[in-house]
């Protein structure tokens, strides 16, 4: 079954760190970790998305990123190495416009904006309805994900749609953005259970 | 709905540091890592997972992990972080044998042992089953995790279930242990999409 799936290449991941909430609800820049580049790059090439762009206006950090993507890339002894084929995925973004821009080049529409936040109470799509939207390929999705306490207001005025958060057993909604990000692809991508 | 439903307090996780493999398939001890500590505990916590084994031979790396937590737990001020409420499902132990000891010391009958691998092919139960069987609330069930290259065949060979592995676009089967956690808890336990 799985494998002989085209690959949904009409979604694509942003991981904003800068305008994002810290815990004190002010809004701040996050510095980009090793661990969310691989962690959500395996997970990107996984579910087949077309690019995971890391948004950062932070140029040092931008450039980190892309040094460690070329230090897997360009090395032939490494070219099937699991890592390197996910780092295959990654971008760097100085800010969602861009990284918008960039993708609607593939896409050929404006994507729409579905971003993602624990704190989503009403006014939501669902995980069944954003995946048949994806199903039909008709537009590019970009699914827009907060680090540090999540993504600001400014940039969830953006949204077309605010996506449905994943509930667990109770109120407690604090996973990290990694495996938020695994489970909310599996949701909309993934085999269904 | 979500926050009406009783926690699952029959499922519990181990994430094995030994035995697993490395990536020439030699058995090995692998180091316990903060983010696997930290994503596990939330995600575990989220899903009202029993408990959270971190399975190492290496006492060092047992008693750095209780540190970890007892750093949190103890402190009167982070009572409510997210963070301490995710350690307090936090427990060691020396190999997979003790923590089904302290599991079923809860469940009163032996766990169930169900083992995880990104590389069963064939004889796998399958998420629907092993969420009907969890669901019934019979048995405590075991989930066992590898870190590194995953379980050994010792580990395996004591599984009452071994799980079907997650699937993605393609044959490309490669994610962290903490994703994978995440999206198998999710589909064991979530809510359904």
């Amino acid at each position: 079954m799985g494998e002989n799936r085209a690959p949904p290449k009409n979604v694509a991941i942003a991981l904003v760190h800068y305008p994002v909430y810290n815990r004190n609800r002010e809004v701040v820049t996050t510095s980009v970790t090793s661990v969310d580049i691989h962690d959500i790059a395996r997970i990107s090439r996984t579910y087949g998305l077309y690019r995971f762009y890391i948004v950062t206006p932070v140029e040092a950090q931008r450039d980190m990123v892309m040094r460690i993507v070329d230090h897997w890339v360009s090395n032939e002894a490494l070219q099937d190495h699991p890592r390197t084929v996910a780092l295959r995925t990654v971008a760097v973004a100085p800010d969602l416009e861009e990284a918008l821009k960039d993708f609607q080049a593939s896409t050929g529409l404006p994507p729409l904006i579905v971003t993602t936040s624990a704190r989503f109470k009403d006014g939501t799509i669902s995980f069944e309805e954003m995946r048949r939207r994806i199903a039909l390929g008709h537009e590019g999705v970009m699914l827009v994900f907060g680090t540090g306490w999540g993504l600001s207001e400014e940039v969830i005025a953006k949204s077309h749609f605010r996506l449905e958060p994943v509930r667990g057993v109770d109120d407690y909604n604090h996973l990290s953005v990694r495996s938020a990000t695994a489970i909310i692809l599996d949701r909309l991508l993934g085999d269904r259970v």
